[in-house]
């Protein structure tokens, strides 16, 4: 067995949300029109310097409310089990989680952003541009395994 | 100031790339047609179940060959210094990268990827399918910011 060392994260900032309760809260970013922000600390702020050109960010969070995992994974509308890894269940060995979200407006520390699927208080691990170039792979053939069909993927 | 917890993350496999070297390593999984491999360790080999009907995958790893930070990144091809939260630059406060890759087969534990941009070694942390119906998110509109009319957006 290979032995890795652990990664250890610190959050640069914290979700405020509408949602304190993960059974009311979106599965997914495109199911949400929600608003709500991120926070950045002041010591991450300077970093945030030509985010406000973008109109897409990606987050990257923690899944602070979830304690354990199962390799098992019961998507919603789901009849089958599946391998957690081919779905974007919180219930996973790392508990990192990624939304991709609009962002509305950059003041200081705070970003305001639309399509919240985070619940009140979550750590943010990072943040990145969205770019379409590198992101959008629709364009390639893209197969989408046990998902194909389902309206509401996930 | 808030303060958080510290988050641990424990890899869950490592990437086995012909890359050794950061200076010649391809930037982004985009510009990358090579072919290596991602070793899931045995413990999470059940929850790589299902995953081979999809034809992309997120790869978060970690930026391991990587310390410290800078809140100033420098892009390639780019003249001026932009905030690191508006760039992929691997020297970010959380050292945790994410590619997009092609997966062309799943064997036991082994992952045949196509697109490498991570060195061997790399630690990996996740790995989530890639759904055009979460992730293509160039049916919206779309600013990119400082990259807008660059060829290689990074």
């Amino acid at each position: 067995m290979i032995e890795m060392e652990k990664i250890i994260l610190d959050p640069i900032g914290i979700v405020h949300s509408p949602y304190f309760d993960q059974a009311n809260t979106p599965r997914q970013s495109i199911a949400s029109d929600e608003v709500g922000e991120i926070e950045i600390f002041p010591e991450y702020e300077k970093g945030l310097r030509d985010l406000d050109g973008f109109s897409h960010i990606i987050v990257l969070f923690h899944f602070s409310q979830n304690e354990g995992y199962s390799l098992d994974a019961h998507p919603p509308m789901e009849t089958q089990v599946r391998g957690v890894f081919s779905t974007r269940s919180p219930r996973r060995p790392n508990l990192i989680g990624m939304s991709i979200v609009r962002l509305l407006e950059v003041n200081g520390c705070h970003l305001k952003i639309q399509g919240l699927d985070m619940l009140d208080g979550t750590p943010v691990v990072d943040i990145k541009p969205y770019t379409p170039a590198l992101d959008d792979r629709a364009r390639e053939t893209v197969k989408v395994g046990w998902q194909a069909g389902m309206i509401n993927q996930s």
